[in-house]
């Protein structure tokens, strides 16, 4: 009984440690973890690179085992430390979390998985919420409330994009044709697609006078729409910062945003909402 | 009689499944063409990728023939249950729809004519007039406010821009010319807008010294100018969100934006504008 | 006594007919010059493609005679029916003027100076005047307020921009060298613009992996500082536009902004300002 | 002891002249100092054109001498005048300043320092220091202060970019390989992000149907994203622009923005702010 008591704790003790931010030492294990994540994208990256592979394999080798033997243990140690194993195994990071550490395993018996090892670069994504739980909350939250605001927005307007690039690309394919680069129609769309983002490769890039004046309309055009993302998000911004301005300002309902005249209200007076004592 | 009754009552219903976006079989119609359109230009596109066409060809011509088919149907039905036919097919996506479905049968006696079928893109053009009717309508509504009361700035800009790309497009022709591959004033005019767009393909380039410092110029007047319809499209965009925060707010007349104060009041105060009753 | 009198008629309605666009015959010039320029700068593009001029060179050169002919007349009415004839010729547009019509009749002089002939280009700027006083005014003069008050912001960003060139074009200088195409640092600051504005033509790119590095970083900064001038220009513009909503509301004064609130006010309440009766 | 003080006055005046910007004579040295940097640079980037240091390697030499012992007195005058030298000396300017002067020395004994030279560019940097100081305070301020209030918000988005460039240059390393140019993750990378800032140099570009695919989403992906730095600095330049127009409007707490109703008030009626009165 006793030892179950303080099995139990122990497990407690490690959940905080491990997913816990608020301790002195859920905090070092994160910046420990943050660590070894980076140091494991770098040897990666470097692993890729084959004048340095070829000199520093061995070195390479033996730093990519202990990183996988540490990932191992940290996720056998978050599947033991939490109520329910199954939730965290099948969520997104559980996934990324053991598709880090198996290809190195794999590699042993199997030729050419080691290319897996990339997965391992999805981990670098458990910065943000590394992150976003020690420092940027106010930041990030602001920047994804206008981002999330804006999003069906942007949707209609990146279909748009797609739309045009699929008319403008077929005309470019007809008029310029395979002779001057524009192979096939889905070949003619990438071009677009980079002309209208002006990114401009000149990969491909109109020969004939005519082709040549299509794409100086394209880029226009480009140039032109370019405003309508940014006029979309900088809008959806501002009237955020505005919220949160008028709500250091005055007192004011996190609800609906309308301003708390009694210092004494507990409710809303538009909106009902339960007002949080202020600290 | 009857007989006439039945009829006119099966073309009204024919016209409300085509025409209409309410009913649930009108519903479904549109989303079906938008699969059929989809995949009709789907179709187009591997069709112009050699290899593609040279192993699936039977697969792809078939597929032409009963998209085409389809869309032959679907046209008839349109005339057959619109009461004014003419006004339809000289209408913009009549002559689209005509477009899309004749080329395949002109293919039968004239060789060159499967060019045409790229007309059948133009339909894609349809799916924002069905999206529009189903989901996108306030989103797509204040976008398209913004871009239309920008749409006269953003016409002066354009016209600025061409003015500017001929006049220093001129310049490069005599700084450079035609050994340094800026051909032609229309060429060198091609280039400006490539530079002052920021695409840059890089297919010219500037060679000497001095033609790479007025490059230098033309880019910093691009990066400066690209600031232009960028403000306006934000200021006008946020502007319009504004006008709808009003109206979601307390009650705001539709028409001039004022604020109603009382609750009963059935015209503005301000305009005069009769106000429709909240629901 | 009486002919002198007639005459100065005559010039004064020759003045209202060619500097006047309130008449109708003042408008009908102006149509007729624009169209004139236009046609005269394409005659111009279309002499510098080597294979219109071989085909077509008697008929573009009777152009040239042409227009050179009009604008010779033109320029000689804008002198006799001008008070100040001195003003005029040694203003922006006098020069233009004289620079557009003097190069055809040195052409039969001096061989070579038909590439003077370029400089009628600049006549196109006369397109805005026209077109500002027929239509676009108020457009117009709210993006050139906007612009105007950030001018100085801008000046400082472009000579920021300028300096940060310098800085990393000398440190790329440093570390790629003329081994990979960075001959010079003049060379290399033009490439540190062609890369932090976006552009990026590719004619020069980095080679060294610490190149590239910094090149990353380089244009990261580029991107990043996109925002600068865009969000300096949308706040102008956004300041414009409110000011000038809250002119189209109430009555507002036109020198500091603040509302009129007694309709029979003479004089603004604020800053003294001499108010226009409401039309 | 006379002369001590003699020593000292002499001393005071001297600080005046090089650190201070009040009197003529401290703007007369900024001044002067400035149009030397400048001039300095121009000779730093000119030495490094091979065909102008061929013809014109004497005059170079000797402007760089004259340039180095103008440079070596400012930078002693500037240790004698100051109280602390130590605290110059190890300031940022002061090692800028150090190194622009010693490597024309080191060039007598030791090959190849010239390089070192290079370094004098950054003396450029004081020109914001000057110009800060005499005209565009004003500007600049906002500009920075909007900057500032930006930073973490911009520092978030590097870093997300850093990483969205990491995932995605994996990504197109595995689909492209080496045999395409994508020679190694970093490599991709660098390409990711040439391709996300939408500068694309073109020196490498996907080639296969599906890395071209994927390149299109990273193109509209950085060209949606380019929305972000953008919205966040217009956003907080308005905000900032509108609490110094307030300021300018009536009188306002310089803290808290609230409007000061009464004109004799000596404190914030909302904050207590302690009110500086008007000139």
């Amino acid at each position: 009984m006793k030892t179950q008591q303080a099995k139990n704790k122990w497990i407690a003790k490690l959940h905080e440690v491990i997913y816990g931010t608020h301790t002195p030492a859920g905090r070092l294990f994160d910046i420990i973890l943050l660590v070894i994540i980076v140091y494991s994208v770098i040897i990666v990256m470097l692993e890729s690179v084959p004048w340095i592979d070829q000199h520093y394999h061995k070195f390479l080798n033996y730093s990519e085992w202990v990183v996988t033997i540490l990932f191992s243990i940290e996720y056998i140690l978050r599947i033991i430390s939490i109520r329910q194993p199954r939730k965290y195994i099948f969520s997104f990071f559980g996934i990324v979390d053991f598709l880090s550490t198996i290809p190195k395993y794999l590699s042993l018996f199997l030729i050419g998985s080691q290319y897996l090892t990339a997965f391992r670069i999805l981990r670098l994504l458990r910065v943000f919420r590394i992150l976003k739980l020690v420092r940027f909350v106010g930041e990030s939250n602001n920047l994804i409330r206008a981002l999330n605001a804006s999003k069906t927005k942007i949707f209609v307007f990146v279909f748009f994009i797609a739309v045009i690039s699929i008319l403008l690309g077929t005309v470019m394919y007809i008029v310029e044709g395979p002779d001057n680069g524009f192979n096939s129609i889905p070949h003619s769309v990438y071009w677009t697609v980079v002309t209208l983002t002006t990114v401009g490769y000149g990969d491909i890039s109109p020969q004939t006078p005519l082709g040549q004046f299509i794409a100086t309309i394209v880029m226009i055009i480009g140039y032109g729409i370019i405003a309508v993302p940014t006029g979309i998000v900088s809008a959806e911004y501002a009237s955020g910062m505005n919220t949160a301005k008028k709500m250091d300002a005055g007192r004011a309902c996190t609800e609906c945003g309308s301003e708390i005249l009694r210092a004494d209200a507990h409710y809303c007076r538009q909106c009902g909402n339960k007002l949080r004592e202020e600290e």
